[in-house]
């Protein structure tokens, strides 16, 4: 993850919450009014989102401390204490939500990954999302994402080629596609089609692409199919999987399935924080 | 909503979506072919996000047209032609990922904020978010609410102030805690307090407050107690209502249930856009 | 405050006084040149500004040291020490400018606000600012009239209702637009309706808005009209109020007084620096 | 002046102003009813800032056409219309405040120096500003001073040395400390040297520096110390120059007044704002 | 080139170039006087830039008109007139500075690269570019050498492993390292490993690398390895490649040769501005 | 040089370079592995970039410590250890590349100024850079320049003038061109003109501008139309002038020659950067 970024995210989402005022804690608390921040697990799940809290509580006042006691990728169950913050209680109280939200998401994401990554253990097809990220959230939920054991697709439309029905058909043929692109394309991105007929499969095969998803294809489709694709290319099966058949779609030998509800439909884990005011 | 930052948000998220180059679609169009961008709905829900259309093709290139067909609030069902917008190939490409995301979103909260407000029907209760919102979308996440048939609570630590525990038991009573903060505060703003016990309900009544929270009660206590409220205070209940209960808190008579999944737990209604290419 | 706000803010206006280089300090002054800033009052009134002084060396230099020995809010006469900070020369000298500019403009600010706030002691009337701030300014313009012992009107557009002549008229009626607005806003978020005549003022009761604004009325017309308004709701009268009739509209018995001028016609307080450099 | 800069500057200040929504326009004029917003002014006076007009309401909504009636630099009168703009009501009410917050402020600086240049007249003298701006507004209140025919003293530290007394200390005498800076300085750059005694004076005339200012000198003794400077160096006056003495300052011959009060001090001119709706 | 980035860069570097008003062309234009802007070419070569030209005159002012008659990667002779913009003259005077110094920039890129490309022509070996680009151009540095017919080796860190001598020191074996990082990583990038011996090559082979690249190796050293390497392995040579000896290099049969200098020892491609004035 | 204004820069270069991860260094890399960066000089030189160097390691981690042993000006030879940094190797790998691609160009900026600068030794002459720096990079090109020997000519439009064939064209005569200008600009700022002929040159004496430039003239007619400036006007030589030449144009006793190759034409200075890791 790079910090940098994590740091000016932080600040324009403390931007959205605090305002220019933070009326209910500062009109209370004098800013000499210490005291302790504890985020504390409300359900089970992985955990992801140390950063967020260690530069999370630094943004919003650089002299509180924190320590968290939780690795992301770890589990944590109801009640577990993930991070201890000291410092200014207004700080304390301002630093919060945002932290909450965004380390709910991630844990959400993380453990929904995690789950699903057991589900088809042992099939040796690993899980993967894609770009149906939250605006603005992208680096986040693919974190999370790869901290649940899943894999990242492709970041966006900057870092790997997806040649597409559109792509192909103002092309002419897939061959064609593969071909015009290649020919400006630099060596270190690879090329991704996708694919609705055995005729296109074949094409992929001989233009050698570097991955071949199968679109929306049943398992069996892709059991057929997928025979006939050299260890050399990598497949991906996308579309219609769910939870019943997902595993029915990993014992086809597909390498990657990838699933866009882990980051568009993600339901929070919940994690709640409590702040306690020392002895004045 | 404010338009200004709209475009100031889109413009972030183009970025992080298309970076410095869409590889696939910039490598295979030339920049003058034309076409037709659909966006279509695949389950039916309540519609919200002209807006996120109408200036996200335009923010990825001025010189395309857009036509929505569909406004917010309003029901759509699946096959549902949303929206259509006209220009450059490339440009319609670059543009649908991140408008997708948002109004994927976006109508996902109104219908589900819709769906709820249906369930307590005729109980003269309303629906409301938290600053649960996903950060950095928290303008889209509110607006969202409101075009399915909810209400805004506070936007942030700045427009409103609510006195949690750790405020009550600084100040020494919530008698302290609301004279303190009103000794300051702007008459344009209101105050709201989390009630916890019968001699805080009391408290807060006294001390003229212009909302009251029953936060994690049950039905039982909420009706008991409100009925020493009087018309002059807004009462508001939060936590622990699922979609089974939910009723039973609205026939307590409650004026506002404020839900925070509506906006930190959200399954993304399935939205989809096809390009198609003009006949060259 | 928003401190994450406020170092923001400071970094774009030492980018708009510093440019690329001080021509003048940069190219006399070795970095390693140490010396002593020291802010000196030049006038009397009421100080505001501490946290501008202590986050505006430190965004010029993070090794600068700062102390205030004035807290916001209290007496300052020509002469006292408001802060001392050691350093670098050439950072003190480069941060002297944008810190004298704002604590000018905020101590003058909330040393108008007390002179006014004094005059009509005793009333009960309370003063307060309005959306006349400087673009740009409007944190530390409200934070300064709350130093002065002013009291915040609605921090911009987004989080008070105002209902003017125009909304009226679209409407139909005071008690429409309300109705209106009633119907989709949020219930953490006040309204408040100008008057401009006896009818608006029934009409306004009986609408139970939060706040009746009567707008360029004479002393005696707000101390008829009042005589109806309940105890619910707070008066506020604005416009044409001056020096010498104040205490008059004070003394009608209304809640606030708002005026533009406090912050629309800064005259600045003087303060002035002065860098003395160490014994090399 | 910059429209760039100037279109950066108001998407800041109205998203300050706006922040997410406008709860009062918005919910109460649908988008589609069409009106008219009048700038007309309050008070006599030169007026200034028809780019912020004209820029402000496109910002905030790009289908808003204006026309202003006067010309920057050009007196107004109370009543005179300035500028009309016709397009969405709810755009118009967005955009009304921030305009005459700076058209205001602008106004005022031009009127004030306009005042200040007619009460030398005749003298030769010209009236030039300080750094004393407004934190964010540097470019609108220089504007503004150079609107009323004042001049602009330097822009900030990057663009002309100003060697004070601590330059002056450190660098041992003036002689060394302007060697010292050309030694390093461009040749587009000017230097001025501010001068508290006769020697300081002499010293400054054999170093050929640019521009000498006198800094807090009686008119008497600048008077007989510019006796001395040769017509190739430019002559300054600053500090503790009033109204009643400004003239007899002027009468000394020296070349430029500085006065920080044009843009530390400004008391808005009085322009109002009325929106008009177009019969629907 | 995603033209939303492209944008956002120019405002910035027209900030930089004019800052709060450009004096000359301000103090002696009126905004009405309308005139062209001609760009020309003073030396043969490659011409790459645009859309630099398209949105920096717009940039600057929405209403300036402007004609590209030579799209990018086609040759300019010196007298060849590039472009054409008509609209205010101050407005194309600030235009023009900013537009030359990128295009001369992106020209010559594009040049250097067609030339280098010309001398290799035949070998099937092709040339691209490193990160050493110039920081905040890397957008139009890498588009330049697109536009020559060269190809861009990675973006950054983010879409492409590149194993050096620390990562493979550290992991303990060049097999370890990749193993490490297959790990953890998504299926869309690839991995290239730098080889300083024969023993390392033959491990990336074994290791399934996607791309060797052989670093400050002879070209009888790349020729005797290459030998080794599969189809399916992209190879690349770097470093000590100089003009006289880049032939050869290519004629060991290496598919890519990387070069750094095409970006970061720049040597402008002359291009002149001038503005002609339209008859009054 | 301004340092908040490099943060921000360096904060982009590494938002441009690292994106949203490092995919080797972090997939490989625990944090918590200490190294080594040390940055050497691989070519002779002028070293010119030890904030750029103290900056960029610690924005990328606040933790890393470093030491420069070289300063800006200084000479170093091929082998020289220029800084080392200590820190998370991490961090490390992550800072080098967008350091090194701009203290190579400064360097080499420094490097040949100090060159041309030793050419023109003992005739009195001085060598100054343009505008024609690399966009976004204008801050550190000029300091560069003047790092190297060399003197700042103007830095934008905004802080000196000078007026060309369009400007006088336009005026009608040079000496309305100056009159206009004079007649609006503030006493802080010089005024150049470019010359091409006697009667100009004539006219611009008689103007008494601050600068004369002799635009594309043989040192002959320097030589010659030099004799009549007086010494209260800086003369300087512009365009065609050669590594050859320089000498013959510097002997005509030109005060400034401004040469746009310095910043516009940079061949990188190599400087490289190795990481060793601390044993584990």
């Amino acid at each position: 993850m790079n910090t940098i970024k994590l740091r000016s995210m932080l600040e324009q989402f403390y931007l959205e919450d605090i305002g220019d005022c933070d009326l209910s804690s500062e009109f209370l608390f004098p800013e000499s009014v210490i005291g302790e921040l504890n985020i504390v697990a409300k359900m089970d799940g992985i955990f992801c989102g140390t950063k967020v809290i260690e530069e999370g509580v630094r943004v919003v006042d650089r002299n509180t401390t924190v320590n968290c006691y939780v690795e992301d990728g770890t589990p944590i169950v109801k009640g577990s204490v993930i991070a201890t913050a000291k410092g200014s209680v207004q700080s304390l109280l301002k630093s919060e939500r945002v932290i909450l939200n965004l380390i709910q998401r991630m844990s959400a994401i993380a453990t929904e990954t995690n789950r699903v990554v057991g589900k088809i253990e042992g099939t040796g097809t690993k899980v993967c999302d894609t770009r149906k990220t939250m605006p603005g959230l992208r680096m986040l939920d693919k974190y999370a994402v790869r901290t649940g054991g899943g894999f990242n697709h492709r970041n966006g439309l900057f870092d790997a080629v997806m040649l597409k029905d559109n792509h192909l058909a103002f092309a002419g043929s897939l061959t064609k596609a593969v071909e015009t692109v290649k020919a400006a394309l630099g060596h270190t991105v690879k090329i991704e089609v996708e694919i609705e007929s055995f005729e296109q499969l074949q094409e992929a095969i001989a233009a050698k692409v570097d991955i071949i998803m199968f679109d929306n294809c049943t398992p069996e489709t892709i059991a057929e199919w997928i025979a006939i694709v050299p260890d050399s290319i990598i497949t991906e099966a996308s579309g219609m999987i769910t939870n019943d058949t997902i595993r029915t779609y990993a014992e086809t030998g597909v390498d990657y399935i990838s699933l866009g509800y882990l980051t568009h439909s993600v339901k929070a884990l919940d994690i709640s924080a409590n702040v306690s005011i020392h002895t004045k």
